[in-house]
């Protein structure tokens, strides 16, 4: 299965099933229809078809998706079927938030530590997860598997800080602060800009009154 | 200018070309070339040449760009010579973090009043922002022109409060919380959906390590 080339396009809507499958869970749907997802989730019931059918033998003729199964199934793809160990770095109000966030850890995303610089955070913890000082996060890697590293901080220190977290053999960074990060190419990045959001919306307030 | 046909594509970029122009005017770099701006922004001098050729006549052979102008222009474009006045519904711990990130406000988002449900955050405020209770909502929507309402709250009441929020007159939401909104056709939304974005990095750890 993994070895099918997936389009990016179908990686940007895996989520999306994943999260209306575990819906459906919770709320004790075992089988759906194509048709009855597509109504759901304001998308084709072709295009749901096609999708899933590259990950091949998911639904069955006038049966329909077996909930359970394709939820599972979507998850492995998603590569939530492991365990990711995960530092925050900047424990401000965005940091917290992600630590407070219960559902990550449910997938399997397991917040180790955070760190920051600001010293009245010092031995403090959040929701059980330590606040470490920044001056210890290159030690800290060293001795620590860490997967993924969040970093919730002002941009004029996430390059600095970035450095560091390759060096200590972090392979995957989710980035909120509000710069591109250049690391070498095993690196993986993926950025949430918020307010590059905030101008799309802008964007498309400025041009629907137009319209 | 607003009259030509622009693709989602470019809007998608316009974004970052923004955010690099404004760092270039901070540190006082006054033009630049297409050439040096691919080198910082890692993309090909000619997509930026065809990017910004769609608004005509920024650049000058053997001059390049007027940064200052260049900047100004694509901020009208992205509505951001407009104030946009806003709420956040949700003043827990990411509400808080938009209310305190104030480069928000240098670029109009002008942040009016928070919302909350829980009764210890009544009458306090953050950042001079006062936090009024959910309650409240309908009559200020009803006293005050807002013109993008932010959820950060549960996915539990986003939906409720979403209603409320369209009946109130407000034309745009910026949505944080976990679930897909479905609101009237001449309402925008902008979805911040941070688990499917941890999940897009997941799902490519997992296939950098199998590939």
């Amino acid at each position: 299965m993994a070895e099918r080339k997936i389009s990016q396009a179908i990686i940007r809507r895996l989520p999306r099933y994943y999260r209306y499958l575990g819906e459906l869970l919770e709320n004790g749907v075992e089988r759906i229809s194509s048709l009855d997802l597509s109504v759901r989730m304001k998308v084709t019931a072709s295009q749901i078809r096609q999708d899933l059918n590259n990950f091949g033998g998911f639904g069955q003729q006038g049966y329909g998706y077996n909930v359970k199964y394709l939820y599972t199934e979507i998850g492995k793809i998603l590569g939530l079927d492991v365990e990711h160990n995960i530092i925050i770095i900047g424990a401000g109000n965005l940091g917290q938030a992600l630590a407070n966030y219960t559902n990550f850890e449910k997938r399997g995303f397991v917040i180790k530590s955070m760190f920051d610089t600001n010293p009245r955070l010092h031995g403090i913890s959040i929701r059980g997860i330590p606040v470490r000082m920044i001056e210890e996060l290159s030690d800290y890697l060293n001795k620590n598997k860490i997967d993924i590293a969040v970093l919730t901080l002002p941009k004029t220190n996430a390059v600095d800080v970035a450095k560091i977290v390759v060096n200590g053999g972090v392979k995957a960074i989710w980035n909120f602060a509000h710069t591109d990060l250049h690391v070498p190419s095993d690196v993986l990045v993926e950025n949430v800009h918020l307010s590059e959001s905030l101008m799309r919306l802008s964007y498309n307030i400025a041009n629907t009154k137009r319209g």
